[in-house]
């Protein structure tokens, strides 16, 4: 056991191995990596998992959704925030670390259940001093503006005066590891005491100067009873320090609390900011760590209910997977409806913390179902963004709403117009010139969205204005073929973008004319059953009759490629005559070799492709497509896709389950869990796979669970259950009812109601009324 | 030869062995030695020797003589200037350093002929690219603003792109690895470009609003062509950071140039500064990195001329004297009266660059017959600060001028009421409040610098005014005792600080009685041989008849303890009813061996003195003693002296010889002059020894060439010379001439004179009256 490495003090706050991410030794080439494993959110804002005592490669960040910042960059990303981590403890001015000392003991652990990082070290200092030193952190989900440190600090075989520093390290900044992109988004504006005791910095983003104040305090306890003395404060350009010390005794184990909190201009009117952190950090102290601990570990114990996938008889696979979820439910926000998830969660500063398409059509599906408040807010937030999508669309020459292929906190379009390699070459970047399908992937996340959770109001306030102007997009943004008498959507990016631009790319268009045809059918269904509303919305949006005539004629004639007659869906118009090159063969990791005719061959001008797009399509809108068609395409698709994105092999998992090819789902889904703990593409220091975390949830529970919510609303469930799997449990949320579902190996499985609506389940074709009246 | 070690291109600009510290390898527990060793400074400003990629361990300092802060330190010390060193060099993202990349070759060499400091690694990064890094650092003496750093830069076995960073780092702070004494003495004014290229820091020291102004521009050359792109400027906070990069090409070496200039508000005002830094790196550019490099080794060329030292037979001796000679004559400022030179020269925090008594006892003698302009400035320095040193003897309660025992800009007590043991329990230091010998010293300096140069203007225009003063300040200081009939100077510490305060400390009162006699002798001179200046000084300086005649009695009735009858001087009243304990023993660097009795009696209340005393007064005041009683106390104090500061060996050495006792006197020189290069008392980290480097000055031509001046004016030449020793020659000023000294192993001294006014020299008491009509 995990918990077992650690004293009896630190155990009764950990979990069992089930629960627990393990770093097992200290080596500073993993540093960046850990630090994305290890990170801390709270929806509100992240920490990742730097060591409080600094080392080698680190690079601290603490992220708050919401607070973005361009300056000299190409694009408003999340500012590094001042870093509060800092704790550094000394005998006779040398510093215990794990850089600084010899390292007889390592452990550092992610308990995912409390989501805290635990830690234990045995230091050894050059004068053959040895210090245990044990921890615990949280970035509190109770109060999210509550942050805490715990160390147990125990001298093995010394007894001396322990010199702490509690440090607030404002001088981070963005890419600190990048020497061409190093940028620094906040400028000081305060450096100075919290309160009678503590340390306090206040930053101003630089563009928008939006302030944000952080504050710390620390103490010290041995047998219950403070022993901090000689407190001074010290500002040092932009790093604050508290500085203290207290007498250690051989044997004997001192509690070191580090107590911090922040706020920003987001939530308090700058001139509170100081106030608001002081007050709470008062408060914080006055409750207790302990209490706030409890507090916080209760939240997630509540929020475990229902996020928890319990994998039976596949120990691995269901922690990694637990992995996966507990990052992406500790980045949701149920409270905040002006952010949204970003492509890796608050875990890292690739992408900027911005929204892609990944949120929609990725992890939606999963707040949706277990925490629907958050997908509530993920649906608000576009529709806040909406006025920006629209002026984006007038921008670029179209009508109605076009989303942003990268957002931040304004809607305007954030995916950069140049992009600079390592080298220092600049190349245009045409992605936001091309790539439009995030637009239908918006509209199709509303539709989802409701059908889900049933929040028909949210369809109908906002959900529908935002779907007329995404259908308005789309019917201006194709170009009516006059010879073949057809729409097609010319110079276009798909979901794979080794192909840019192409010519209508099947998914686009299927996305387009999806969203037209739901538009119309909707319109058509409200003006009898919802007169005001239809009413009030044409007035509104001024829809005409023949505005919609018009939806209906694009929709009626979009062109679909379909290739030759053989039921093959055609990527794009001309994909199938590029040179017909495919997988051969894969790596010891089961993931493809990339075809050695890549070599001489532009990927372009071949059929490989980087990640799902027909099947992508299928996964979306299987329903508009036969069988036959969804194996044939599935089984062409897999041997030419190269998962050059994360985005992809969970849809390759659950597709392939769909088709009946279960040959590789169980390893694209292996593929995918562990995607990050084993830093499969090696860019895991760059922070989470968002989308792919999200993928894993709907691969288990839409894939092997085989669970689909039909149109009339039934929750049809045909498990797939791998070999290795001897049991899989999980909870739905589905139209304010709460599910619990068991499925067992022979693809059985069990289905409970646990509260609220009364729902209509269908497990392998046999229909179960639960709940009401039945 | 060390220079080997290098390419032909270094070769060129690097001396021989002689004049060559060689640093062999990297280890990190070394930096902060090397960095002191390493120091270059030019009188105006010194930089330690940092690495400029950075290091583990590294605390770059760069100290500006006469920029002190205090703020929230006990003291006004000498604060630390934005670094300018650094340069990082990256491929790929990886750090081309010593702490990240494997080292293959490691040589660093301060060149002590021509003030450079050279380096050679050739490193291997984490994926095997080999590059060859040469380079030089001047701190310019031509031109004192100018400092310049070239790389010589060779990838091994790749090509590819460099990135460079040209660093300049505001976030440096004083006693950066003391926890609890970290300190920052300046605030961020202006962190930008410097110009259409480069970077510019301005900062003000905290409590005086001093600004200071660094910038620096790099640049690159291939063949002589400028090579760098992508040019951009960042402010992270307070480190500014001018980005390039440039093709490197496998074999082929590309020059990588930074030129750095500082002003400080001292030389130009507040609103001038950024303009000044920014045109002295224009000229500087224009100039050329050669040409000025030429200039600054032509300067110490001359410089060496006067100032070399040369044991013949003795390699290692040799180089170890020229070594001390090298810091101290590069930090004397022949330009600036208002600055004196710090306890640490210019190569350490450690004393706050304060002035002490070291200054006129132990590195005036060397200045006075080197560099009589840099003594000159010594001399106006204390003059300059007389008004406050009549203020500190107000405040005190006595008259005249009594000199702080540490002197920073301002002339007020500088050394701290309070110390801070590294428990962070705090003492009263009685340092300033008892140690009034620098008052002496100041007197007696004034007195060896116009022996010495001749200089008799200073001593009418200022320097009777300060030899007045302290006079007085003396006569107050004493107490008559009315039944003894004496006066005497109590509750008083000598240089020997383990005894403190004590009753009529010898040392003190003779020196006090010496100042006052001094006084008395001279005003009756001029009274008949310069009445209009004797009347002048009477006038502005109320001196009465009534003052004389107190002078007189006091300087006629001062107790100067004597002891028993066996001619043995007492240390201070009372020294010899302490329990006398003796040193037995040496350890195997010669060393005396702590008395064991010392583990149980505290030394205070032993014979055991920390330093010379008796020894120092006999080494001042020789001639008032007869031979016997000076070889008798210095045998007697010999065996009670464990050198506990570095102001004792020296003196014990060139009174060892003054009367005969050569056995320790060649080990005790070799202890001074090793003390900084082996590290002996550990902390050279903490600076470079400045007053022992006087005093290893003072052993070697006061002691074994045995020059002294006389009162009438010969120089009186009985070299000891020691076995080791196959030859020794140097130079001196005396009065306005320049001689060449030269002595041989058979004792016998070859004295030219190479310029000035004629002189009389007593070879073994052979008389030769050198240039003029003889």
């Amino acid at each position: 056991m995990i918990k077992e490495r650690f004293s009896p003090e630190m155990q009764q706050n950990l979990s069992d191995d089930a629960w627990m991410i393990l770093q097992e030794d200290y080596r500073p080439e993993e540093t960046l990596k850990y630090e994305s494993l290890f990170c801390l959110s709270n929806g509100y804002l992240g920490t990742r998992g730097a060591y409080e005592e600094g080392a080698k490669n680190s690079l601290p960040c603490t992220f708050i959704n919401g607070v973005f910042d361009k300056s000299e960059t190409f694009m408003r990303e999340l500012a590094n925030m001042p870093d509060w981590l800092g704790i550094r403890l000394y005998v006779e001015k040398e510093l215990i670390g794990i850089d600084t000392c010899r390292i007889l003991e390592f452990t550092r652990a992610l308990d995912m259940r409390h989501a805290l990082l635990a830690k234990r070290y045995i230091l050894e200092d050059r004068r053959g001093r040895k210090t245990l030193i044990e921890g615990i952190r949280m970035v509190s989900r109770a109060n999210v503006h509550r942050l805490g440190i715990r160390l147990l600090v125990t001298p093995l075989n010394y007894s001396g005066l322990i010199e702490v520093e509690n440090i607030l390290d404002g001088s981070v900044i963005n890419f600190g590891d990048a020497p061409r992109f190093k940028v620094k988004h906040t400028r000081l504006l305060q450096n100075s005491c919290l309160d009678t005791h503590g340390a306090y910095l206040e930053v101003t983003t630089r563009d928008r100067k939006l302030c944000v104040g952080t504050g710390s305090r620390m103490e010290a306890f041995s047998d219950g009873q403070p022993v901090m003395k000689n407190h001074s404060f010290h500002a040092f350009g932009e790093t604050a320090v508290e500085f203290q010390d207290f007498e250690a005794e051989q044997g004997k184990t001192v509690e070191v609390v580090k107590y911090a909190a922040i706020y920003t201009e987001r939530e308090t009117p700058d001139y509170e900011i100081h106030c608001k952190v002081r007050d709470e950090i008062r408060q914080f102290m006055a409750d207790g760590f302990d209490a706030e601990l409890s507090r916080h570990t209760a939240v997630y114990a509540r929020m475990w209910e229902d996020a928890n996938i319990e994998i039976q008889g596949d120990f691995e696979l269901d922690r990694a997977v637990r992995f996966t979820i507990f990052h992406l439910m500790s980045t949701g926000n149920e409270r905040d409806e002006h952010v949204n998830v970003g492509a890796k969660l608050l875990s890292g500063e690739e992408y900027g913390g911005h929204a892609f398409w990944d949120t929609e059509l990725f992890m939606l599906p999963f707040f949706a179902c277990v925490f629907p408040d958050t997908a509530r807010n993920l649906e608000n937030y576009r529709y806040h963004l909406l006025d920006a999508a629209r002026e984006n669309a007038r921008k670029n020459g179209y009508r109605g709403a076009q989303y942003p292929w990268e957002s931040a906190d304004d809607g305007t379009e954030q995916c950069p117009d140049w992009t600079i390699e390592p080298d220092g070459t600049c190349y245009r970047c045409y992605v936001a010139v091309y790539e439009h399908h995030v637009t239908a992937a918006v509209a199709y996340g509303i539709y989802h969205y409701v059908k889900l959770t049933g929040d028909e109001q949210f369809l109908k306030e906002k959900g529908a204005e935002i779907l007329i102007e995404t259908a308005r997009f789309w019917a201006s943004r194709c170009e009516y073929h006059e010879t073949l008498h057809r729409f097609e959507i010319r110079q276009v990016t798909g979901p794979d973008e080794w192909h840019e631009p192409v010519d209508n790319n099947l998914y686009t268009n299927y996305l387009a004319k999806w969203n037209l045809s739901y538009v119309l059918n909707l319109l058509k269904e409200w003006e009898t059953t919802e007169p005001v509303l239809y009413e009030e919305l044409k007035n509104r949006l001024s829809i005409g009759e023949e505005e919609r005539g018009h939806w209906q004629n694009v929709m009626e004639h979009m062109y679909l490629p379909k290739g030759k007659d053989n039921g093959l869906l055609e990527q794009f118009e001309g994909y199938f005559d590029l040179q017909d090159v495919t997988i051969e063969a894969c790596d010891e990791n089961d993931w493809p070799i990339r075809p050695k005719a890549l070599e001489t061959v532009p990927r372009s001008q071949t059929q490989i492709i980087k990640q799902a797009d027909v099947v992508m399509l299928l996964h979306l809108l299987g329903e508009e497509f036969d069988e036959e068609t969804r194996k044939k395409n599935y089984a062409y698709y897999e041997k030419r896709t190269l998962h050059g994105s994360s985005l992809s092999p969970s849809i390759y998992s659950v597709m392939g389950l769909r088709v009946g090819d279960e040959t590789k789902a169980y390893r694209y889904l292996c593929r995918a869990a562990f995607i990050d703990l084993t830093d499969l593409q090696k860019n895991t220091r760059e922070g989470i796979h968002a989308a792919n975390a999200g993928g894993v949830w709907q691969t288990v529970v839409f894939g092997f669970a085989g669970v689909s919510m039909e149109e009339d609303g039934v929750v049809d469930i045909r498990p797939h259950m791998p070999k290795e799997w001897s049991g899989l449990s999980f909870r739905l949320h589905y139209r304010g009812a709460k599910l619990s579902i068991t499925v067992t190996p022979d693809n059985q499985a069990d289905v409970k109601l646990l509260e609220g609506s009364p729902v209509t389940v269908r497990v392998n074709g046999k229909v179960q009324v639960m709940g009401g009246t039945s």
